[in-house]
């Protein structure tokens, strides 16, 4: 199944189902509201949802919509738990020897991840709102899975069962604000901006082959300003998601709509490019001995998508505008 | 104003009014269902709210009910965001001295905060669950502040105004799971429980003169299993509230409803004890080169108060029992 959440008046929207295609889209209010309802109830809904996605697929349903990207939301606009994770170790390997730090101890036997502010994600094209140029804006390509409820002490292999939905995100971050916190131990506050989605969250059987391992095997393609900026693909992530949310619930239950990230998107290869502006810039210490390319500024355009094989854009677009309130503070 | 949440079925419960001795409660559903409901319409709710509260106070309403804390969770059983200060440095000098840790570089100019996990706040009596005995489970005592909506970059003076809600809360921890979370710099996930809170949160006009320059100035009274653990004040808050609420608000909007905490109370003057073990064991490492203490085990009980010069309990108590899921492991 594909869900979306059409913006309304109402800070988590309304869910809708989205064809396979992509072109368009069926309300499911007499199922599910939101889709943090249809998550809570989520064995109730599921046959009814199916349903209803089978029928729209076959075009047999007569109160279906075209799909139009610009009326949607992130698929869950706001999660009462978000955790990213950072488990592309090439990521931090290029940092590490760009900055000259110590590796993170372990960071191959348990996942890196960080406690996310859930409040208030943006919507695929909503802007990246940034307070000051100076605080180093960046963006981050990643895949996501929404879990169901689970259980505290879960095993990788129960995990699994608990994924419920993948999604692909932006994650923002301010790169000047990191170092700071990052040394206190305390992880990211102030270093962190509002999380962006891309419309279409899919649950994993929609990925076919492309979910493997629960990994994400696609593509992801990123643009900033119209022009190629990487295409890194999932596959070289270090743990699984089923690795993650076991990792996560080790002390605690996980509720259903638990939003839980994969960091950004990194591969071993060069050719490939990269999913955020601080990657780059540390290849460019490595070779250059110092960063050529600047963080974000006013007005530029980031843009992400995941395409399968057939050229289908799995998730639909992210492409945001760069809001800068206070510009060369 | 005096609030309560009363369980129900549903995870945010429904709000009460309570009266100011704590005696007696009055349902307001015909005002607003939730603390969350009423935090986010506050400009339209307060004057209802506050022309019933002064009528409870009166005696003059006729649908009350006897106070019964057994009844109680939460005042706010979820929060869209929970951000957790450690700002009485107090604490941290005494960690540093007892680990020989070098000192978090400026936590006298930047408050210490993390972002904790709010899908899931404990009532003032629910168990503390402890996933192992070896966890090194711990509470804490501390104050916080629920927010009504903060633009991103407010100044400490603005951000006084959006502080709707005092409360008082067990921050549990799980100490042999922190140091390698730390050391990763990216802050706390499995180190943390379920935050409990006392059920009952005040405006903080009902503090009179013990709400001062934004930080509580009531004693706080610990006891576990019946005996007194620690009485410290919270007085010696290095940064107010107001300064937490601008710190958290540098780079983003705060939603109504956002939790912002003390981190543990601590007093520089050893005679009042503590707030949460590891600080006693701190103190015993210090002077006798040796915890002694140990963390908590199945069935122990913890009990957290604040009264006020008249003997007032302010928040009503905390009095959970632990519940260890594995024991010996």
């Amino acid at each position: 199944m594909k869900f979306a959440t059409q913006k309304t008046s109402h800070p988590d929207g309304e869910l809708v189902l989205v064809s396979r295609d992509l072109t368009t889209t069926v309300p499911v209010s007499d199922i599910a509201d939101t889709l943090q309802d249809a998550l809570s109830k989520w064995d109730i809904c599921m046959p009814l949802l199916q349903a209803r996605y089978d029928a729209l697929n076959a075009g047999t349903l007569e109160n279906t919509r075209p799909l139009n990207e610009l009326s949607l939301t992130a698929p869950l606009p706001r999660a009462w738990q978000w955790l990213d994770g950072s488990c592309f170790l090439n990521h931090g390997h290029l940092m590490q020897k760009a900055f000259h730090l110590d590796p993170i101890e372990d960071a191959d036997k348990y996942p890196l991840m960080y406690q996310g502010a859930g409040d208030n994600f943006s919507g695929p094209t909503d802007d990246v709102v940034v307070a000051r140029e100076s605080d180093g804006a960046d963006f981050e390509g990643e895949f996501a899975v929404i879990t169901g409820s689970v259980p505290m002490g879960v095993t990788p292999e129960q995990a699994r069962d608990a994924i419920r939905l993948v999604v692909m995100l932006n994650d923002i971050s301010f790169r000047a604000l990191a170092p700071r916190e990052m040394k206190t131990g305390f992880g990211f506050v102030q270093a962190k901006g509002a999380t962006a989605f891309a419309p279409i969250a899919v649950t994993p059987d929609e990925l076919g082959d492309n979910w493997h391992q629960c990994r994400v095997h696609l593509t992801m393609n990123i643009q900033r300003n119209g022009s190629l900026f990487g295409c890194p693909h999932g596959r070289e992530m270090h743990f699984g998601f089923d690795q993650l949310i076991s990792h996560a619930a080790l002390t605690r239950t996980l509720h259903p709509g638990t939003v839980i990230g994969s960091g950004t998107v990194s591969n071993a290869d060069p050719d490939v490019g990269q999913a955020c502006i601080s990657e780059l810039r540390a290849k460019e210490m490595i070779t250059h001995g110092a960063a050529q390319t600047g963080f974000l500024k006013h007005g530029e355009v980031i843009a992400l998508a995941a395409t399968d094989e057939s050229g289908c854009s799995i998730f639909g677009d992210i492409h945001q505008h760069v809001k800068v309130e206070q510009q060369h503070v």
